[in-house]
């Protein structure tokens, strides 16, 4: 929640609200979506929800999120029609339909916001807005960071990519689901800060990896090596947060074997949409690409499930070694 | 400087101390050296100087330094041998002398303390300080890092390896030089610290520098990049404090045209001193050993003398793009 946002603004509105929140489509309500949704449904957002999956649908009657019969129809009162999607394919789809059925540009009123928190290529981000806005409505790409824990809590961080008149119109919903709300430029750019950051942070652990599979080796401690370089020219969140050696970082999920935290898949997907934006840029990332091989490899093992902290196990297989007698 | 050490200790000794401060003999006066040795007088400690360059010696005079004429000489009467030198090899030839010449472990008094601050191969650290045990000294190394404005402020990093007992003789003289001094573990390990900051930090400084790369062909603001990254998982020291573009962090050496800073010739050698760890260990770390190559390829260019951070140049080039107008 971010300032000025109460507890509970269904019983009292914020001080400085001269208009009342708009309310919401929310098309896909899986492990993200659906805390998502909760947290807009407390704030008293006028929420509908949608989910192919009969079972989120049971999961947000049972959160009391109101559903409706099809994503048409949660969409058709709403100011903004949010989709939380697996895939710039499934966006798309969602927008124009899908020969017999309509989508979503069908159905939604004039004058709404289509607003698309899924993490996608930039291309399709881009190629989506360009179809809301070609059927008249406005756009806005703002995927998240921060996990189920962080759309849980309501602390995600958003990354829009909007007209300044479209972000300001989105931004109270996104503040009601997040703690950080960025504005990075137009249409694509919340994708591409994004996968900015996420090329760096697989880098940095695969860097952070390497480097406490090499101390081990030497004989140095997993103690000693996190005091020099966390406060030292090394430190980055990777090492410093989400510390991938038990003990040195009690809350990373090196301490509770591995337990996400942030998935290797999830690590697997946004560098393949990273690859994608190295291909189409031409940028000459090697480091970038390298790690997306060694997490596209450690997603397809068992690293799928595992926090992506877990690569530095492949990396001591790859060494010939085992963890650190110094560990759990 | 540390707390409870004075500014001028001459005057006023520390009131914890119980002990003066151990007299050192100090080789190598080079850009290290000479600020380090400066610092050490400036405290009050007897230092004695020694560099095989007649300018540096002329140097250390012009700075009030007494200065010997062997570093035998300078060896002879101290109470901790300080070498400052650029090389595993130079250290080992100063330390048994060479031929005709006699050595330091030939030259200093009984009890005395080799202490090494050279950053040089972990198997050259562990050959030096067995050589300084079997003549009958103690021995430490202890690599230092913060550069020569971090020489000049007493403000360096100084990474220990030594037994106990070593370590606290040799922390009174290291924490007038440093502001932090950290007991890594046993001889070499703090050579084996410095090599994995410092690789974390090369492979940081490059993944910064492709995202970067990638932000300026997708459009994405620098300024924009950063606001997302900094306070993101993607959070390293080489983003949010040496920036490799100008702009976000004002004192990054980006913002100065890339002087160094922290050459990108001394990050080479960093990296070679990693690569042979690696070699020596069988670790199979990809992007360390990538990430060294391509500072070597960089240090053989114009990078010897320019900041680490200017890497970000190299990748644009090879991405056949010219650095985005939003900077300068």
């Amino acid at each position: 929640m971010t300032t000025g946002t109460p507890e509970n603004p269904a019983e009292q509105l914020p001080p400085d609200s001269e208009t009342p929140l708009p309310s919401v489509g929310f098309i896909g309500l899986g492990n993200m979506g659906l805390p998502m949704a909760a947290n807009l449904k407390a704030a008293g957002v006028a929420v509908t929800g949608y989910d192919l999956m009969p079972a989120a649908m049971a999961a947000a009657a049972a959160r009391g999120i109101p559903t409706a019969e099809s994503a048409q129809q949660a969409a058709a009162e709403a100011d903004i029609v949010l989709t939380m999607l697996p895939s710039g394919k499934h966006v798309i789809s969602a927008y124009q339909g899908d020969g017999a059925a309509e989508g979503l540009l069908d159905a939604a009123r004039p004058g709404a916001i289509f607003l698309d928190c899924s993490t996608i290529n930039i291309l399709e981000a881009q190629q989506a807005a360009d179809l809301a806005r070609a059927a008249g409505f406005r756009a806005a790409d703002a995927p998240v960071s921060g996990g189920v824990v962080g759309a849980e809590a309501g602390t995600l961080a958003f990354m829009v990519g909007a007209e300044e008149e479209v972000f300001t119109a989105v931004r109270p919903i996104l503040e009601i689901m997040g703690a950080r709300v960025v504005h990075c430029g137009g249409s694509g750019l919340g994708q591409a800060a994004k996968i900015c950051n996420n090329m760096i942070l697989a880098v940095s652990m695969i860097a952070v990896s390497e480097a406490f599979v090499l101390a081990e080796k030497l004989g140095l401690s997993h103690q000693a090596m996190f005091d020099v370089v966390s406060k030292a020219s090394g430190q980055c969140w990777a090492l410093t947060t989400n510390c991938p050696v038990p003990g040195p970082v009690p809350s990373s999920p090196a301490n509770r074997e591995y337990q996400p935290g942030f998935a290797g898949a999830l690590m697997a997907k946004d560098l393949g949409l990273a690859t994608n934006a190295l291909e189409e840029t031409g940028v000459q990332a090697q480091l970038g690409r390298m790690a997306a091989e060694m997490y596209r490899g450690f997603a397809e093992g068992e690293g799928a499930g595992q926090d992506f902290s877990a690569i530095i196990e492949q990396i001591r297989t790859a060494s010939g070694t085992q963890p650190s007698s110094q560990e759990g």
